[in-house]
C-alpha cells in the first residue's frame, strides 16, 4: 500500500492507493470524521459492481449513506445534473453530518466536487477513483469542473476533497480504451518530471497491459506523488507550477474539441498532443531528435495513435485560440528539455507550432 | 470619501463610500486593472434608472460592457438562474478579459458573486451594492449565495471581491421598507461591536430617517470598517470571529421561515431576533434590563416591528432547528455582555430559548 500526502496545511490529505482495500475505507472514514452520512455518487455500472462491497464497508463502520447515480457521460458534468444533485443532498441531509463521495471515473469525481465546493459553501468529500485516468489525475488535486455547451471546465472551484482512495481492484474491469486514456496521463508525469518513470513504463509494458496489480500500484504511487507535490507548492496554478500538468493539453483539448469531442478520446488526444509538443521542443533546439522519438514510441507502445487522422489542421488552430489558458494574444506552451524535464514557453510563434502539429498529420 | 481595506494578503481590496461618486468608477477600475469588458448584472429597475450613468462612466474609461437583466426577486437566487447567467458570461466572453460587475442588492450581489466564483473556478468581480442592506453588509466579506427549496443560502462560496464601491445616491430612491432592512443591520453592528456607533444612531435618527447623505456615508462606513475588520481577521467563518455577525439572524431566519419568507422581511425579522437575543442575554444575566430595553427602543425608533405576530412559537423553534449553523444537536447563540460587545454562548437551555421567543409574542 501507498500512503502519500497532499500538503496544505489544515487542508492537507492523504492519499492511499492499495489492492482490495475497498473493504477497509469505512474504518479509515470513521477515523478521518468527517460525517456520518455519506451521499454517494456514481453510475449505474459501479453501483451494480461494486455498490454492496461498499456499503458494506460503510455499514461496519456505522456509516449510512445513500446512492445517487447519474448518466456514466460527460454530459453528466453539466449545470443541469450538479443541480439535481445538489437539491438531492439537500433533501439527504436533515442531520446535518453529511459528506459526500465521488465513486467513479473523471466525469463523478468533478461533478462530485463541484456539488461539495458549493453546498453549504463547502462540505467534506472524498474521492474513490475507478479509472486509472481518476487514480493518477483527475481524482487529485482539487479542481472540480462542470461544461459549458461553449467549452469544458469553464464552471468549477478549486476545492480538495478529505482523502482519495485508490483501490487497483477496479481496474479490473476497464476496456483497452479506458486504460489507453490513463496511460496518457501515467506518460505524462514521467516526461515532465520522472525519467525513471519513464524507463518503467518502457521496461515493463507486459506487466501493465496485463494489468499487474504490484505494476499498477507502482505508476499509481508514482503519478500520485508528483500531483501532490505540485498542488501541495502551486494549489491553484497561481504561481505557474501546477501548469506543466498541462503538458499535451493544450494542442490535446484543441484535438479534442476540433473532433467535436467524438474521434478522439481525451486520453487520445493527449498522447497526440505530448508528440506534438516533443516535436515542437525538437523544432526549437530543446531536445534532439532521438528523444522526441522515444517519447512517441512509448507512446505507441501503450497502444494510443500517433498519427492524426480527419481533423483539420486549421480548426485546431481555431480551437487552440480559444483555449482558457490563453489571454489575450499569449500564448504559453509545457515543452520539455529532457525527459523528466519540463520547461515553459511564451509565445511560440504560430508558424511553428502549425509546423508541430502538422507533423503529428 | 471613505476608503476602507478589508486585509486579505494577495486578494486585499477596498471599500469605497461616497456620495455622486459613480461617475469615478470607470476610471477606478482602469487603475485597477482587472478586465477590460464587463458583464453587468442587474435588474430593469436599476439598469433604467442608473444604467446610462454607469454605461459612460466605464465607455469614459475604455472599458466595454453589457447589461443582464434578472427578476427583482429572490427567486433570482436560483440554480437554474446562476446557469443562464453563467451560460451569457461565457457567450459575451470572446475577448478573454471578462469580470463581473453586481450592480444592485443583496440578492444581484449574491448571484452576481456565485456566478463569478465558478466562472473558470473564478472571475475578478466588484460589487456595487444599491441598497442599504447591500452596502453596510452583504456586499462585503465574499459571501455568495443561491438558495434552495429546502433552505436559503444553501448553496455558495467564499469568493472576494476586487472592490466594493458604495454610491449613497442610489439609497435616495429606496422606500422605507428597503431602508429599515438594511438599518436592522446597522443596528446589528453597533449592539455587536460599536458602542459610539449605537448612540450616533440613537441621536441622529431625524438626519439619517430624512436621507441626509453624510449621515448615511457616516454609518455606511462604520459598519464597512466593522465588517471589514471581521473579514479580515475570519474569511472563512472558520475561527468564530465572524459569527458574531449572526447576532439577532439565528432566531431571525428562523422566523423569516416560519412566516413563510412573507410575514416578516429579513432586517424586519432580525430586528426581533435581535430583541429575542437581548432579551436571552438579560435572563441569562449577561446585561441589565436596561441594556435590552435600550436596544428595542432603538429598533423601534427606526420603524421596525418590535412585537412577533401570527407567527406560531412551535414553528419558530422548529426552524431554528434547522438552522445550517447547527451541527447534530448543539446550538450556539450570539449574546452581548454590553452594548458593543458580543459573546457566543453555546448549549443555552431549549426553554430560555423558548422564553426569550416569547418575550417579543
Amino acid at each position: 500500500m501507498h500512503k502519500i500526502t497532499v500538503n496544505l496545511g489544515m487542508r492537507s490529505y492523504k492519499i492511499i492507493v492499495g489492492r482490495n482495500i475497498t473493504g477497509q475505507l469505512g474504518k479509515v472514514l470513521k477515523r478521518l470524521n468527517i460525517g456520518s452520512d455519506a451521499f454517494i455518487i456514481t453510475n449505474n455500472f459501479l453501483k451494480n459492481k461494486y455498490g454492496a462491497k461498499l456499503a458494506q464497508s460503510l455499514s461496519a463502520a456505522g456509516i449510512n449513506f445513500i446512492f445517487k447515480t447519474v448518466l456514466d457521460s460527460e454530459k453528466s458534468k453539466s449545470i443541469e445534473t450538479a443541480s439535481i444533485v445538489i437539491k438531492d443532498v439537500a433533501k439527504f441531509d436533515r442531520k446535518k453530518k453529511v459528506f459526500i463521495i465521488a465513486f467513479g471515473g473523471g466525469v463523478i469525481g468533478d461533478l462530485a466536487g463541484f456539488v461539495a465546493s458549493v453546498y453549504k459553501r463547502g462540505t467534506n468529500y472524498i474521492q474513490v477513483p475507478t479509472t486509472l485516468l481518476a487514480q493518477v489525475d483527475s481524482a487529485i488535486g482539487g479542481k472540480t469542473a462542470l461544461d459549458l455547451a461553449s467549452g469544458k471546465n469553464l464552471v468549477g472551484a478549486f476545492y480538495q476533497p478529505r482523502l482519495v482512495f485508490s483501490d487497483v481492484e477496479f481496474l479490473k474491469t476497464l476496456d483497452n480504451k479506458q486504460l489507453g486514456s490513463g496511460m496518457a496521463e501515467v506518460i505524462k508525469y514521467a516526461v515532465i518530471k520522472d525519467a525513471k518513470l519513464f524507463t518503467y513504463l518502457e521496461t515493463r509494458h507486459k506487466a501493465l497491459s496485463s494489468g499487474s496489480a504490484h505494476a499498477l500500484m507502482e505508476i499509481i504511487g508514482s503519478c500520485s506523488r508528483i500531483k501532490a507535490l505540485i498542488t501541495s507548492k502551486d494549489e491553484k496554478e497561481s504561481l505557474g507550477l501546477r501548469t506543466i500538468l498541462n503538458f499535451g493539453h493544450t494542442i490535446g483539448h484543441a484535438i479534442e474539441a476540433a473532433g467535436g469531442y467524438k474521434r478522439y478520446n481525451h486520453g487520445q488526444a493527449v498522447g497526440l498532443g505530448m508528440i506534438a509538443a516533443v516535436n515542437l521542443s525538437a523544432v526549437l533546439g530543446l531536445i534532439d531528435r532521438k528523444v522526441s522519438e522515444r517519447v512517441k514510441d512509448l507512446i505507441e507502445l501503450y497502444g494510443l495513435p500517433v498519427k492524426l487522422k480527419n481533423v483539420p489542421l486549421d480548426k485546431i488552430i481555431k480551437a487552440h485560440y480559444y483555449d482558457k489558458k490563453f489571454s489575450g494574444k499569449e500564448n504559453k506552451l509545457v515543452l520539455i528539455s529532457a525527459i523528466g524535464q519540463a520547461k515553459i514557453v511564451r509565445n511560440v510563434r504560430l508558424d511553428l507550432i502549425k509546423q508541430a502539429v502538422n507533423s503529428i498529420v
